[in-house]
C-alpha cells in the first residue's frame, strides 16, 4: 500500500444538549407541501445543506450523488404538468371514498418553493467494480438516499422545508434537465423556508393514516408475524 | 374527511448551537469494521436510535420498517458465513493490484460488534395503493434508507458505531432470519459502542479513493458534464 498505515483516534463525544438537539431536529422534520415562503435561500445556507449531504456514507466511498439546482421558473414549470399528468392518474388509483381527501390535498410546492433540488446517482462514478456494491447493486441508490436524508435534516436545522415530490413519470422529468440514460434521478426536492409546519407527519395529523407503535416494528434474532406485517 | 381541518403551527427555531450540533454529528459519522467494544448496548439507548429511525420520513406514511434486533451467536455465525462466501468473489472481481489492499482490510464486525440489526421493507404495508407510490415503486424502500440514516446519526450521538454490511447474497441471509419474500433486507447493521474512529472516512485515509470537490457536484437547472461524470 502506498498510504502509511492509518489509525483510528479518539472518537469525540457528544453531550446530552448535542444528542437531544439531533433527537428534536428528527422529530421537527416534515415533508412540507403547502408552507413554503418565497424568500429566497442564503447561498451560505445552501452550501451547509448540500455539505451535510455531501457527508453521507457512500458505498466504496463512490459519493455517487449530484445536485442540481433549479430557481428557472419555466423548468420547474415543466416539473408541474409531469406531476399534474401523473397525479390525474394516481387520484384514479384510490377508492371512491378516499379520493375526495387525496383530491383536496395540494402534494407538491414546485412552484410555490424558490428552489427545487434534484439528487442524482451516477451508476457509472466508481468504475466497473466498487467496494461493497459488488453483491447488491443498489447500494449506490441507497447511499444517495442517505445524502438525502442528511439534507433533509441539515434543512429543518436551519429552517427551511422540504417536500421529496414522487408523483411523475421519471424519465420525463429527467429528459426535461438532460439527465444521462446512466444516472438515477433519485429524489425531486421542493425546498424553501418555513415559519409554521404540522406538529405531526400531515396524513396522520389528517387521519389518512396513524403512526405504528414502535414496539410493534421490533422483532428478536428472526422474523415473527405481526399485525402491521400482513 | 373525518378530522376537523388540521392547521400547521409555529414550526420551532434552532438555535446556531443546536444546528451545529447536527452538523458535527454528520460529520463524524463513519462506517465502522473493526472498533467495535464488546460492551453491551443500553435498552434506552437502543430503543432511542429505534425511534430515531421510526421518525424517518416515509411515502404515504407507509412507515414500511420493521427492526431485526440480533445477538444471537448463531444466526451472526450463519451471516457471517455468508458474508465470507461472497466476500471470496468480491476479491477476484478487483484488479491484482488492488486485491492485495481488499484483502488486508476487515470489511464486517457482524461478530465483533455486540448487536446486528435489520432494517427490512415490507413492500405491503401500505395495502395496493400508496399515496406517493403510484409513479416509483420504490419509494418505500427509500423511506427505509432514509430510516437507515437517521438511526446512524442517532447511534454516532450516542457513542454507537454502526457498519452496514453489503457482501452477501440477500437471499441466504434473509432464509437465516424467516423474512418473507414481500419484505426486502433493505440494510445489515452492526453495531457496537466505540471509542476510537477513523478521522475521516476509512477508505480516503486508506488512499482508495479520494473525497470529490463539491463544487464538482453542483449544477445549475440541468445536467452538465463535469470530471466526475464519465
Amino acid at each position: 500500500m502506498k498510504n502509511a498505515d492509518p489509525k483510528p483516534v479518539s472518537a469525540r463525544i457528544f453531550d446530552d444538549a448535542e444528542r437531544q438537539a439531533l433527537y428534536d431536529i428528527i422529530e421537527a422534520r416534515r415533508d412540507v407541501r403547502n408552507e413554503f415562503l418565497p424568500d429566497d435561500i442564503e447561498p451560505d445556507a445552501l452550501m451547509r445543506i448540500l455539505r451535510a449531504a455531501h457527508n453521507a456514507p457512500s458505498v466504496g466511498f463512490m459519493q455517487p450523488w449530484n445536485f442540481i439546482v433549479i430557481d428557472d421558473p419555466a423548468q420547474k414549470q415543466k416539473v408541474h404538468a409531469a406531476f399534474a399528468d401523473a397525479n390525474a392518474e394516481a387520484e384514479q388509483m384510490f377508492s371512491k371514498d378516499r379520493q375526495e381527501t387525496y383530491r383536496s390535498l395540494k402534494l407538491e410546492g414546485i412552484k410555490k418553493s424558490p428552489l427545487n433540488i434534484i439528487v442524482t446517482c451516477d451508476r457509472a462514478r466508481g468504475g466497473k467494480v466498487v467496494w461493497g456494491r459488488t453483491h447488491d447493486a443498489a447500494m449506490d441508490v441507497y447511499s444517495t438516499v442517505c445524502a438525502v436524508q442528511n439534507l433533509w435534516l441539515a434543512a429543518r436545522a436551519e429552517g427551511i422545508g422540504i417536500g421529496w415530490v414522487s408523483i411523475f413519470e421519471k424519465d420525463r422529468v429527467k429528459a426535461i434537465f438532460n439527465i444521462p440514460a446512466h444516472v438515477e434521478l433519485v429524489a425531486y426536492l421542493c425546498v424553501g423556508y418555513v415559519e409554521e409546519l404540522f406538529d405531526k407527519p400531515e396524513l396522520s395529523a389528517r387521519g389518512w393514516r396513524h403512526r405504528i407503535d414502535i414496539n410493534d416494528l421490533i422483532m428478536k434474532n428472526g422474523w415473527t408475524d405481526t399485525a402491521n406485517n400482513a
